[in-house]
């Protein structure tokens, strides 16, 4: 059988040309690429991504999973957690092995989540994919990790400067002017508006907030935005601050929830005007966010693929390691995912 | 290395059993489960999956995929065609031959789509994906099909009483509830709604028009219909009918697409009401679907992931010849896919 190596010595590229016109994965100049196909359509090559896979399953590959701690308080993570385990399964009879860690994000350092990644190193990974804390020190240590040939794929948050393969996650800014698209829609007349948002040091949050900020003065000039009060992602604090905008803004039609603590906000609106509620727009599909889109408290929720982000990092990793075969992208953004109570 | 049958031997149970606790396909009792699974873990066995693929990969399947025809009135098999197509290309691999066929909607004895089927059946075919006619003359086809030991997927039409293995595609009463919750959530006051919709005799059409009437009638009594017409999914029909609709109730405050035409119908409300327009809310998303929402004429449309329809009916049958593995349900319900102008 003619190999990929003879289609390229025919052909004059690269091997890897040749496997990225074989398996459609673009990134190679129309011109070549046409070259490429007619030489594989006169000698009947077909990609044998099978042998391939055979023989790299003697590779025994090691793949480290960092994630963020899935605490109560953010039980997004649990799914992304889920997609890891699933994607550990899939890759076990390939003879990869995955090591998921988590580590909290509470240190503003950084410091914490180095130690974590130097752990995973001396146990011998060979690819990471993480939830980067947003610092400088752990982007130095990302692209040393780069550096010593040890790929790197940012999830959920994406770090710059990081040397990483890839970032695979929302777009936290489409995310926002989603939201903001959607408080629109649901008034369709004046309105004003409340935000309840997370930690000001976490991108996504304020990266959601400039979307929607920005569709509302595009799209909607005649909603404003009266009150915006900050939950540090914590369902109680989430209740007392959203109890307090409620008491001081009667006449609040909507509510955008821009991190997480949006069951502690819910619980507010619960308690505060059990009448007539405000619009809430969500992110996430948490079971408590579920429970209340189900109940009607919530209007709308935003998700964002959370399994997907587990398990499809290490796919893309072993790829790499693999077969040499580069994500599709340099940013892989996942579905904006809008759940009313109807299409749950 | 120890088989899957000897673990089967060894648990007292089938050897599809083993096959499907050792990849969680589920539909096992927990015990027998538990029973496999400690059997499993005490001989380390690791399902190689690749192995079987290698040895099917022999056995140079053919499947035939029967399509409705794409028309410039329903493009949404275009979709659907590009997942036969990256389906094909993905299975060639594996000694597998796709032939693609379609038909038109028009001959209302389901003739010319057994026709099609017959012709398929002697070209070898041992299994069909099919977007079967409504017809008891078809459902009876493929009943015998099934008899004959060829198996068949439904795909985007489901039809009663054809003995088929599994049914891909909407769930369209869930997809007419999801447009009626969307309908009430971007009124939140009194209105007047007309709906224009396809063909009566397409299931389709008149499931999602059920759920649409539903959950109005259950949630948003403060929106009445007040007018209903027919456009047999043809966009100039769509046009005329439309017109006469917004010309006999100016007051109408929302429209609901429940078929195809829907070009045609923006292009009325544009040519009518180029100051106040209705909300509109659709489904699909026909490229037309996707201007008329980036240009804000239509308010939100509602996807059901075309592509996989016609993506995964294939993989399911190749599973099902090679591995003896049936689908995870008898029905498996595309994602309801809501889509304004912000997330698209």
């Amino acid at each position: 059988m003619v190999t990929l190596k003879q289609i390229a010595a025919m052909a004059g590229v690269s091997r890897g040309t040749v496997d990225r016109v074989v398996n459609h994965r673009g990134g190679v100049n129309e011109e070549t690429a046409r070259k490429v196909r007619a030489i594989v359509d006169s000698v009947g090559y077909v990609p044998n991504s099978i042998g391939r896979t055979l023989a790299n399953s003697r590779k025994n590959f090691r793949l480290g999973f960092l994630i963020f701690q899935s605490t109560s308080a953010n039980p997004f993570f649990t799914d992304v957690l889920r997609g890891v385990e699933c994607a550990a399964q899939e890759l076990r009879e390939f003879g990869v092995t995955v090591e998921a860690a988590s580590c909290g994000m509470e240190d503003a350092t950084g410091r914490e989540q180095i130690g974590r990644i130097d752990r995973l190193v001396r146990a011998g990974i060979q690819g990471l994919a993480i939830t980067p804390f947003d610092h400088p020190a752990v982007a130095a240590k990302l692209r040393k990790l780069a550096e010593q040939g040890i790929p790197v794929i940012n999830v959920n948050s994406d770090l710059a400067d990081s040397g990483r393969l890839c970032y695979i996650g929302s777009d936290y800014r489409k995310a926002g002017e989603t939201a903001g698209g959607l408080m629109g829609l649901f008034h369709r007349t004046e309105g004003k508006i409340g935000i309840v948002t997370g930690s000001p040091l976490v991108v996504c949050h304020t990266e959601r907030e400039k979307g929607f900020r920005e569709i509302l003065e595009k799209r909607y000039p005649e909603l404003s935005i009266v009150s915006r009060e900050v939950n540090q992602d914590d369902d109680f604090v989430s209740y007392d601050v959203t109890r307090r905008m409620l008491e001081e803004y009667p006449e609040l039609t909507g509510l955008y929830i821009a991190a997480g603590g949006v069951y502690g906000a819910c619980r507010a609106v619960e308690a505060v005007r059990p009448a007539s509620r405000p619009v809430i727009v969500s992110h996430d599909k948490a079971e408590t966010t579920l429970e209340m889109l189900k109940k009607g408290v919530i209007t709308a929720t935003i998700g964002q693929e959370a399994f997907r982000q587990g398990h499809e990092p290490l796919q893309m990793l072993y790829d790499y390691l693999s077969r040499g075969i580069s994500p599709e992208a340099d940013a892989v953004y996942t579905r904006l995912d809008i759940c009313i109570r109807e299409n749950l």
